[in-house]
């Protein structure tokens, strides 16, 4: 960083501009004209509608997409409340870079790219290729024993996420997606999920990769102690960022912010990528235009916060692994709004009679 | 037809036979050894699991995939049940010959052939480059006069749709998709799921492409009062095709059962599409076991119908065009699932730690 800390972030904000209503009625009165009933394809309409105005074009064209999966560990995995060791982070970074996890699959389904991106792993990688190392710290402290990060750590983290979106904005990436891979991060994920939308813990709180009802119960229990002994100010997105998160949440944050600001659409994955976007429409609500909710994850937090934001998933099929994965099969349905749009012929050029009613 | 009415499909519902439970804990066993927590692709590695038992084949392949877009036309339209005037359905086929249509659009999107086949379209083509031709009728008789269809004619509807399924499946195609376009068929798709359910025809009927307050009442109406002119017998499914029903639900029902019958997983659209399905799971409850819901319609019938046979779709998008546009949508996520189950690492191949849970 050269700049000070929150240089970047504070610039970046204040370039997210709110959707322009004109080209939303622009992009409905094509809808309209095209041959099926007014209204039929429901929210492949929306998607199409919205993807005009975000991006400013008549004619978007999503060629190139980018899934950014952020890495990061967390001193919290330390006390019970994942199912897996830690070390499984650093071990699913060597698979993404090998291809053969489920981010990799779907991102090639969907034809998009995955950036990965060591965030905040508690391993030294060395230099790796196809690995974007932009380590804040490595991992996070214990949350039971104060801060996760320091204040500026968080702003860093959020301003990582912004500089990529930045980046991969001008490489000509035209849709971006949320992931994130850490061990422990349902924790500070629902940590951030109780504090935002001021629910109990119980209730935000779920089995992340597939916890017991015992370590279920120790969980929540942390989460609730780590709320306690951290107290973060629930009107200051950063503080709870930094006290109760996690690295690779505020690198979400990041692409949010930073889509936003570069007029790219971003579709955010499931529940952790959910509590990343959360934090970035904290700061700047009008982020959340930009932003496609993927699907509704099993992990019950989710669904409060998307309430929260106001924002509704694409898709409920029971999916928990993150990574990115949500995001990159919603990629496929938001894409095909924009093709019904770019591709259907029009009442006229068919020769089909409309409505009578 | 040179068989008799009916042997074709006596002779499909015999070869339908349930699914290998054997097979689909080896798919499960493969889809656990993945590198995710165990059942964290929800509904993605149930399509895999049950493409396998569909298949019977240990890694299964879905290269060729087409929709059949069935096209009829029905005497009922004349009864001011839709928002469009009749002389839509032959246009639209031209639409669909012509690649403009929303399901050219998403079918192109999936990677999947349109087969479009008039099996009861009011209206002579002649010799139209791309037509499959198996008319069975030229449009229904109005329901609220008497049967849309003899029996023998509802039967030759069925069977047209196995037969294409046999084709396909000679051809090389793999899944398969289920589709329609008929003014005013939406009217006997609430008139099956009334008289098969056993539902008041209030509860199941809907506004179609659209239709007024006003109309929905009328329409109502006319379905109560043509189940009461027909008499259908809730009992025998091919009565009720043939009194209350379309042809083009006739070959949907033909192709869920031809599908079936040679092992090809198929994929219902929308309300109409899954009457279709009703009848063919009456007939032999064993085809619903090859069949993947798409998506819930907004024509609120769809629900009551796809909870009559236990199937849970997969989007609910707000959809309610046909066509066949919810099936080819749909087809991309099930494809997902098979990707999944193909194509990542185990956690042996890629060192990575299991679940100590």
């Amino acid at each position: 960083m050269k700049t000070e800390a929150g240089t970047v972030l504070q610039d970046t904000l204040s370039r997210v501009k709110p959707l322009d209503e004109g080209l939303g009625e622009l992009a409905q009165a094509r809808l309209d004209i095209l041959t099926k009933p007014q209204g039929s394809l429901g929210r492949l309409e929306e998607f199409a509608r919205r993807l005009v105005q975000i991006t400013g074009e008549k004619m978007p064209l999503l060629e190139k997409k980018a899934i950014f999966t952020f890495a990061g560990d967390h001193g919290v995995a330390d006390e019970g409340v994942s199912a897996f060791p830690k070390e499984v982070t650093q071990q699913m970074v060597l698979n993404f870079l090998g291809g053969g996890a489920g981010i990799n699959v779907l991102a090639r389904h969907a034809g998009a790219d995955v950036a990965v991106i060591d965030i905040g792993v508690d391993h030294d990688f060395g230099s790796l290729e196809g690995l974007i190392t932009r380590k804040v710290v490595s991992g996070t402290r214990s949350i039971l024993k104060g801060p996760a990060m320091s204040r500026d750590e968080a702003i860093k983290c959020i301003e990582v996420g912004i500089e990529l979106a930045d980046e991969f904005h001008k490489k000509g990436f035209k849709l971006f997606g949320t992931g994130e891979m850490g061990i422990g991060n349902t924790t500070p994920s629902s940590a951030i999920a109780a504090v935002i939308t001021g629910r109990p813990v119980s209730e935000v709180t779920g089995r992340g990769t597939g916890i017991t009802d015992e370590s279920l119960k120790s969980k929540t229990e942390v989460i609730e102690k780590a709320i306690r002994v951290n107290s973060p100010d629930p009107a200051d997105p950063i503080d709870v960022l930094a006290k109760v998160g996690g690295a690779e949440i505020g690198g979400i944050a990041g692409i949010c912010i930073g889509g936003a600001a570069n007029r790219v659409p971003v579709v955010v994955d499931g529940f952790i990528s959910t509590a990343g976007a959360l934090i970035a429409c904290e700061l700047e609500p009008k982020v959340r235009e930009y932003l496609f909710s993927a699907h509704l994850s099993v992990e019950q937090g989710h669904r409060a916060i998307l309430e929260k934001m106001g924002l509704k998933p694409i898709f409920e099929l029971d999916m928990r692994l993150g990574e990115g994965t949500g995001a990159a099969l919603a990629m496929l349905v938001i894409e095909a709004g924009l093709k019904i749009y770019r591709e259907m012929a029009t009442f006229e050029d068919a020769g089909v009679s409309e409505s009578g009613a």
